[in-house]
């Protein structure tokens, strides 16, 4: 039986992390499932549906079986959402999970981060199973029970 | 490593089905995930959040991996929710999974199925997983993202 | 300017009252609004929206200026919603505004105040005036913003 | 009968006007019902309940009839809401009524406007009377159907 061939996720571009005092990496969340929100602050359907699912995730599992990571990717508007804005943003809406401000090169519109996974626009949900493979990749919104039982199924698979 | 002891899902004592011609058992559904559904037609939050999901979980997943069983659990009001008004409701409301009616005794106004299960209140969830053992039993509501994972895991970990 | 002829609200033709022991016409009311929401116990677009908003009416407003009753307008499964199930069904809703169950004649599914009234389905939302006058009738639903708006108006005008 | 003594609405103190090309003042408006909305933009319950509504309020009356306001009054965060900013959100978040930037005086953190009125937070809804009166003030959200309620009310007392 062929074993399905995962594309293993790509290395996070960050210019700055909010939220932690360390420098993650995907490769550090290895034997975790990680939870990869891709968001712009200034976006409506983030602010409405993706940022109260990614709470809920995170406040839903437990941190040592599964990690929300919250990605800040600015593609418009960049002027309207730098730093100074995004952490009022992320302490009026009480967000508790770490956020990586995705890092532009150049004139490029699209972050590295972004470009790197093929993120299509925002919100973004990305599901990265236990030994580093992107598992699941949607833009738009994806509801609960969905999302919950993708979670459920790479909580279980473990690393084997 | 202990395996842990489940309990077996009883039998389900039913006196009439709805949307299915068959004598649905418990033991027919072995090697499928089945989410039982205990409600009762005029109980508020079965009808404000049991059934629609229920109906969700019965959209969301293969009828060949997880099956979505109703059962009416009447403790109270019995002649104001008798068989030709649930007919109406189930209509009504295009509930499409099977639904069956749980069986009285006597003057006992709890039903056998409901003893049996030890359900406390409509609506309650039951998780049964593919070798028949309940896995989940809960009273009131319970959000999706936590019923997706448990489901989730129940479909990843097969019947070995 | 012309003044603008509106129709008198017709009588209410009433099988049963529930939650009051009167028998209440649309004459007794004159010198307050009347809101009256014609509705079917299983009907889901009145259970999820008209009746919550009739409710919030009815606690929204002082009853010396404003009556909410509701209608009982069963033009399809008759056997299925009699009044032992009403009773029942108006007891787990805790509706706590009167409630006629208008009469049928004959064979006519139709009952008679539906039909004096033109009502299309359910549920139907009618406003009738310190007057008298049917001054709002809406089937379907109907935002709150509207109906608060309308209410507003015919509080202020007066019986003058 | 004594005739109620109302405020009248003092002048807006505004350094620039989004949406709209006009200076706008409370007295243009005399003769239509004002809904003054003051928000932050990253107040969650102004992006949750204050805007929503107030865009419905615009949506739901005749221009020359009611006009909403929106009045950006920043008391903390004040580096990460200003102009290019709230323009960027004023566009994602599709406002089509006039926003007026509430100006600061020196180092007062709380701006002009906002002090006049004694707005005590955001979301606030404030309803001018076709007259220039303060009819409603409130901090917190305020459901629809008495916002609806009151606006009937001014809408219908006139000028008189």
């Amino acid at each position: 039986m062929p074993f399905p061939s995962y594309q293993y996720a790509p290395a996070w571009e960050i210019d700055q992390w909010i939220n932690t005092r360390d420098e993650l990496t995907v490769e550090s969340f290895r034997g975790r499932v990680v939870v990869l929100h891709a968001f712009q602050m200034l976006c409506p359907a983030c602010v409405s549906h993706g940022i109260p699912q990614a709470k809920a995730i995170h406040n839903a599992f437990p941190l040592d079986k599964l990690r929300v990571i919250g990605l800040h990717t600015v593609f418009e508007h960049h002027e309207a959402m730098g730093p100074v804005s995004l952490k009022a943003f992320i302490q009026e809406y009480r967000i508790p999970f770490p956020v990586g401000i995705d890092r532009r090169q150049g004139d490029d519109p699209i972050p590295l981060t972004m470009r790197a996974y093929g993120v299509q626009g925002t919100p973004s949900l990305i599901l990265i199973d236990q030994k580093g493979h992107i598992r699941l990749h949607h833009f738009g919104q994806l509801d609960d029970l969905h999302v919950g039982a993708t979670i459920g199924q790479l909580l279980t698979e473990g690393t084997a």
